[in-house]
């Protein structure tokens, strides 16, 4: 049987915290104020602190590697369109969704991977291509 | 004077620590075992834990809020391919430089985004598409 | 030209979030029940939990080896009057100034190290002495 | 009784980890090559990563507010000269004890801060000054 099918689709949800957009700056070195600064983002066109796109894109990641494919799967390459701000405490969903069997010999596969919060509005859409483990591989 | 010319570039370097790997799963919650399980990232093809490609992804955005364009910068995209695995103990290198004037009256802009490791080895290459601030701004 | 001149001036903010300070309590031990209990901080004569006055101290030592003096800057001494507490959500800003230059062929000079807050009270004052890179340097 | 007299003394001894350098960095900002960049410290004259100066002087504050005078102690100065580096993996040992009854009505008092390092050098000379909490305070 096969591991993958066109239409496969798994989420991860989190509310995203002030800790959360904080330890992000803290290990990338990000600390743009639109993050961090709360009297500058009260003055930007977001009105009040954003999350790091990039740490919202790895909610996506979470799905790939935890769920959908899973564990073992070799990330090749990631596209993201911002489209909305995520702000502190906004409620976000990564949804991912196999869309293409791009080589069935070797196993990659393209997802569609868009993330929405919790009004339903798309903060995030994108597409990943990914190896699929086989028969030999971590974790099993 | 323009703000931004074609060939501008910009960079960031950082040692990626174990804490950082780690600090990063507890965030996105993406617990894949290549990243957090030394047992079996040791059976995998990448021999021991690596970190995740979205942390290291961060990097460029960094450059992006940080340096160049700098605070008030929109993310519109980001495209990541990832070519080699970043190592526990990597130190690496994102560089940034504008590649492509798209639409000068809207400010927006196409930048190459890659990032190095110490051995000079290109582990990520990519671009970003972001709309630069112009006279109103945040944190001026 | 010199690298440095009296009045060279550079700040960096930050909202101190409860994050930031429950991180900072972790990393030094610093648990004083002022910085992490909210019901004896309530009690105290601050009427709420406040940041420690060293993680506040940290920005004015990022924004000297950050922006300015920057990297490779030699940090030989600090003083710190603590005037008012910072409060979880404060946004403060670190302004550093070059006051004085100490010994201009060892470019061993004095900074102002002052730190204020969203309602622009002085919450730190202080200076520090620092020996500025010359020719040779890290990170160059 | 008197809470405090000349020549009471107390200490805190932690080993700095490099996890300890890479979160003060992440929630200062602070990613000064120095400490954060294996490649570019090992070219720097400390030959490897090194702590934050202000993250080694936390352990000070720590025996203030947790040990000596302890528990609602208010902070009002603290002077700090970095006199050795202090490297990842170091063990380092805050000293402070008392020196001097500045204002016994008033109940402040002087400290002498200092730090050593696993071979007992002295990484940080400095003092502080603190009003000890009189009858009424918090935590008790």
């Amino acid at each position: 049987m096969k591991k993958y099918q066109i239409g496969n689709r798994s989420t991860f949800t989190k509310t995203i915290s002030e800790s959360d957009v904080y330890i992000f700056a803290g290990i990338t070195g990000d600390f743009n104020p639109l993050h961090i600064d709360k009297v500058a983002s009260e003055k930007s066109i977001f009105k009040e602190r954003i999350a790091h796109g990039i740490l919202v894109s790895g909610l996506i990641s979470t799905v790939i590697g935890m769920q959908m494919p899973g564990p073992g799967t070799i990330y090749m390459e990631q596209n993201i369109r911002f489209l909305k701000p995520v702000k502190i405490g906004d409620t976000v969903t990564a949804v991912v969704e196999i869309s293409e069997i791009i080589n069935d010999a070797k196993s990659i596969i393209k997802l569609s991977t868009d993330v929405y919060n919790q009004k339903d509005e798309k903060v995030i859409s994108g597409y990943a291509i990914v190896k699929v483990k086989e028969e030999v591989g971590i974790n099993e």
